[in-house]
Order: structure tokens, then C-alpha cells, then sequence
């Protein structure tokens, strides 16, 4: 095995200019949607919300309690490095949307963030093989085992949680959406350092491990209210293709500098050769040299300096950063059309703005 | 740090020499035990529910299932490795003392094995610290991932399971018997390697991580049946009881010769620096050398050829082994006094003999 990487490298001034590039190229393509709207944030759903997510707040403290001090710490850390409870925020804002006037939506915004979390830590395990390839920061290093156990205490509580709730409609569609969540992961697992993977197992990853949750979380808004079942899947439909858009940001985020400018590190896929939507496109596109380029570094892992620019450089080359982008809009437009036959109001107009802020992200 | 013991070292002839002479004098407590009996076994449990048991079966195996190949073969394996269904024969055999006539039990057994399987797997996780030890088994190694994932998939289907059943009840019990069993393997966790551990802190560790499910699987047996609240906790103490012994003479067996005929590894424990009950009653009653003997090889790690061997001689001196396979008898006693407001009939004496099976399993 070549050098490795090391864990979490910070950009190089070239990589930055490099990557610049590609996000250059990337907006030129944003520039032409209708739909663009300038820097969408959380905020408007963050101010409808406040005093809903003060209580979710408060109660996602109440129950990391546990005579175990180990429980309370290591949830609240990583509780607190979620951050912006978007999640939560999709089951209040939907339950409000649908008109539902009671308190039930506060603890049910609790337990999904619960399974959010649980699914965090249990992301954070790994292997001895990732630990031979230097991937693994120390925090994760030695904490594997805390990480799983936590990760299942907090997943109990979410059932508990929706237990003390008392709908069996509410249990059904989160322990089915656990449940499709840990397939997605087992299956990004084998898909993982795979670069003949189809765009269709990638999706098929992104939708179960990721907008899953996005759908359970915003159906069980309408479920609360009792909104008639088109109403409950109209919303399903809006979380589901809100986390696809979500994820695929996430993924080209990963190669973009405007991550490195968010303070996070760039890359961290490439390292661990795991197979996202601009690897997809670019191994499709690309020319023999090219597919042993990728093969090399993502199959076999022997990556070298440089090879993490090269990398970016191919992907802006193909187009595969704006593909992935358009991709992203084209589920993001579908978020939106989901939202449709729920008349105009505050709620409406936040959820709405939420599409805006995934896909911005990216920028 | 020294020569390291590697992992799965088998007994050496002088080990197995030694650690029958502990085994004698167990056995001698053992002989004055007015309630002895000889050779119990879980054959009459087993031949009482068979059928049920095939259904169990199948509905486990029925539910593994996946489009994600890796799951079924994964979760299989565990499973058919899992071997005796001991918790879910409690469910089956509570209902069934309690006259249950349905076919609920079926599906709420699988769940409770489900919920087993689960923390098996999650207990296979290793961390690096592990590693440096030289302790992990290979497939421990490779395997970190797909354990945990493999264990969410799992637990998010027994809940699935109990959401169909459609009880709340039951729900309760068992997504509260989760979050102990989480906070037992935390507790667990914190007081490895610490030799000051306190007798009061591994009873509730292994009330937590073992009993929990004996007492949540005993008890909805019960509560399936809709008998009386004094039913359902004496099937609840039952199995708490039945739980702390099983485990108490699980931690024995870790450095019993008996453990070497069933074909398992003995010192498992040690090389991990558990701390066990045989542990701290050594630990308690020895001397200032003794005690430090225990601190370089159990807290910090430090083991040399020999060093299982004198841990067993000073078990053996100090009684510790005899004193946990007292404490063992005395939750096997609460454990058949509990069943005492039943009705004599095969189901009643089939869950006695398995205090016994339990208990026996030490000689």
C-alpha cells in the first residue's frame, strides 16, 4: 500500500482552486433555474418552530438522563454536534401543516431525532480494516464500542417514546423506516469500494439510508392529525425526495470547496472509496485510463498525493458534480410538488424553503 | 507491554489440572444442595414446545430475509450459532402455563430472540484498544460494521413484529428492557478493568445486560394470557432471577475445566480484564500482593504466561468460585419460588428444571 491519505487532510491551496472550479461550473448550471431563490437558510422554519423545538429540546435532554453518567455525556455531545434538528423539525412543521392542535408531535419529534442520532453513532464504528488505512479519527478509534451501545439506549428510548404515544399507525412506519434505514447502510457497505455500482443501487442506498427518515418524519404529521391518507402520502413523498436531493448534496459536497469553506474536510468519501453519485457518472464517462484511475483508488485503496485533486479535476471534466446537482433538483422539484395540495400558509412556505436550503447548500 | 496471551488460547494440560481442583471443591458445596438433581437438561422444555418452536423458527428465518443478501447470511449465522432459543422458550412456556390459547406467543418469541441476536452482535464490536490487545477473533476483526448494522436491522424487526402483535403492553416491556440492557453493557463497559468494582455494580450490570430479557420474555407470556399483575411479576421474577443465575455461573464457567470440555476457551474474561463476581471476591479477600497482581493484569492489561493459571489457583483459594456458584443457587432458589403460585403442570416443571439446567451447567 502507497501513503495514505491520513485522516481528515485539510485542502491544499491547489485542491481549493481546483474544486473552485467545479463549483464554478456548478452554478453556472444553477444559474439557469427558475426556481432559484438566494441564499435560503433554515431560519424561517427555526422562527415558526422556536417554541415546539424548545420542548423537543428539553425532552431530548429529559431522556439521554440515565444513571449510567457515560449515556448522558457521550449523548449530549453528539446531540449537540447534530445540530440543526431537521429531522424533528419535519414532523413539527408537517403536524402543523395538517392543522393538528395537541402536544403529541413534541415527543414524536423527540424519537425521530433519537433514530437519527442512534443511526449517527453507529455510522461512527468502524472496522480494523479502516483503521489500517488511517481513515479513523481518534475519537472514533476508541470509541466503538460506547458509540454502538449509546447509539442503542438512545434507539430504545425512541421506541419508548413512541410507546408512551401510544400509536400503533406511528410505530409501524418508524420501526419499518429502522429497519429499511440499517438495509440501506448494510447495502452501502457492499456497495462500498465497488465501482461497478449502478446509479440504481446508489439511489437505492441514499433513499433507504437517508430519506427514509425525511419521509417517516414528515408523514407522521399528517398520521398525528389525522389527515386522510393522501395527505399523509403526500407528505411521505416530500421527506423522501427531500432526503434523496439532501443526500445527493451531501455526496457532491464531499468533492466541493464550499465544504472546505463550511470548515469540514474535503474528500472524506474518496478516502474511504465509497461509491457516490459523481463517482458513478465519472466512472461511466470516463475513458479506460480513467476506470483504472478509480479502480486503483477506490477499489484497492492505494491512493496517492495528488490523486484526491486528480479525482475532483475528472469529476468537473465529466460534468459529474453538475450532473449530481441536477439530479439533486430534479428530486428537489418533486419535494416540491408533493407540497401542492396543501393550501398556502407559513408552514407550507418553511417547508418549501427547506428544499431551497438542501439544494443551496451546495454553493 | 508484555507477551500478550493472543485471543482464544485453548487450556494447556496444567491449566485444566488446576482448574478441576476448583471444580472439585464446587462440586463439594454443590453436594449439600437439598434440592440437587441430576443431569437437568432443557429436553423436557424443548419436547413441550416443539411446535411452537418449529414456528419460531421458521417466522425467524422468514424475517431475516432481505434484498440485501448480506443480511439473511449474516443474521443465519448468528442465529443458528445463538443455539438453545433459551429466552424465547420462556415466552412460550410462560403462555402457555398461563393457559394462553393463542398463537401470539409465536411472533413475540421470534422478537425476543430478534432483541437477543441483536446484542450478540453488537457485543462482537471491538475497539482499537481491543485490537492492541491481540484479543479480537478474526471475524470480530473484519466484522465491526456489519455487526452493528446487522443488530439494528434486527432489533428494528422485533419491534415490527411486536407493532403487528399490536399489544402496547408488550411494547413497553420490551422497548424498557432495551434501554437496561443498553445501560447494562455502558455500566459494563465502565467498570472493565477496574478492579475496585463493587460487588452491588456487577449485580446491576448483570441484572441489566442478561436478566432484563429473562424478565421481560417470562413476563409477556403473562401478559399475553391477560392474567393478574401478581402473575405477570412472578413470571417477571422469575425470569430476573433465573437471569442473575445464568449469567453468575456464566462468568464462573470462564475459568472452570468445564468450559474446556464444552469445547469453549477458558480465561476469555481475564484477557479482557472483566470483572467479574469470582473477581471481586478474590480481589476482596486477598492479599496486598495479591491485589496487585490483579490490578497489572486486569487493569492494566499487563498478562505473562502463568498468569491465568495463578488467577484461577487464587479463585480457587479464596473460595470465589464456590461463593459464586452460592450466590448463583441462592437467585435459583427466588427464581423456583417465584413459580410457586402456579399450578403444578408440565409447563411449571419444565421451567423449574431449567433453573436447574441453568445451575448445573457449571459441573
Amino acid at each position: 500500500m502507497l501513503a495514505s491519505n491520513g485522516g481528515g487532510v485539510k485542502k491544499t491551496a491547489p485542491e481549493a482552486a481546483r474544486a473552485g472550479s467545479a463549483v464554478a461550473q456548478i452554478v453556472s448550471v444553477r444559474g439557469s433555474d427558475p426556481q432559484r431563490r438566494g441564499g435560503a437558510t433554515l431560519d424561517r422554519l427555526v422562527a415558526l418552530l422556536e417554541r415546539d423545538l424548545d420542548r423537543v429540546n428539553t425532552l431530548i435532554l429529559e431522556r439521554t438522563q440515565s444513571p449510567v453518567a457515560l449515556i448522558p455525556q457521550l449523548a449530549g455531545h453528539i446531540i449537540a454536534a447534530g445540530g440543526k434538528r431537521l429531522r424533528p423539525m419535519l414532523t413539527l412543521a408537517a403536524a402543523r401543516l395538517c392543522g393538528y392542535p395537541g402536544d403529541r408531535h413534541i415527543a414524536l419529534a423527540a424519537a425521530v431525532e433519537f433514530i437519527h442520532t442512534a443511526t449517527l453513532l453507529h455510522d461512527d464504528v468502524v472496522d480494523a480494516s479502516d483503521l489500517r488505512r488511517g481513515l479513523a479519527t481518534a475519537n472514533a478509534v476508541w470509541g466503538n464500542k460506547p458509540s454502538v451501545l449509546v447509539g442503542d439506549f438512545l434507539f430504545s428510548r425512541a421506541f419508548q417514546l413512541m410507546v408512551e404515544d401510544g400509536s400503533l399507525e406511528v410505530l409501524a412506519i418508524l420501526s419499518s423506516a429502522s429497519a429499511v434505514i440499517a438495509e440501506g447502510e448494510v447495502l452501502q457497505l457492499v456497495t462500498s469500494n465497488d465501482t461497478e455500482t449502478t446509479e440504481a443501487a446508489y439511489l437505492q442506498v441514499i433513499r433507504s439510508k437517508t430519506a427514509q427518515l425525511f419521509a417517516a418524519a414528515s408523514k407522521i404529521g399528517a398520521v398525528l392529525a389525522e389527515r386522510p391518507r393522501t395527505e399523509q402520502e403526500a407528505l411521505e413523498s416530500y421527506g423522501l425526495n427531500l432526503g434523496i436531493a439532501f443526500q445527493l448534496i451531501d455526496d457532491l459536497l464531499d468533492y466541493s470547496a464550499r465544504q472546505a469553506e463550511l470548515g469540514k474536510t474535503v474528500g472524506d468519501d474518496f478516502r474511504e472509496g465509497k461509491i457516490t453519485l459523481p463517482i458513478v457518472v465519472a466512472f461511466g464517462r470516463g475513458s479506460e485510463d480513467e476506470q483504472r484511475f478509480w479502480r486503483r483508488t477506490l477499489e484497492e485503496l492505494r491512493q496517492e498525493e495528488g490523486d484526491l485533486e486528480h479525482a475532483i479535476e475528472l469529476l468537473r471534466t465529466h460534468g459529474a458534480l453538475a450532473e449530481t446537482l441536477e439530479r439533486a433538483r430534479t428530486y428537489g422539484a418533486a419535494a416540491r410538488a408533493a407540497l401542492a395540495p396543501f393550501r398556502d400558509c407559513p408552514e407550507k412556505r418553511a417547508l418549501d424553503e427547506v428544499i431551497d436550503f438542501c439544494l443551496e447548500r451546495g454553493f
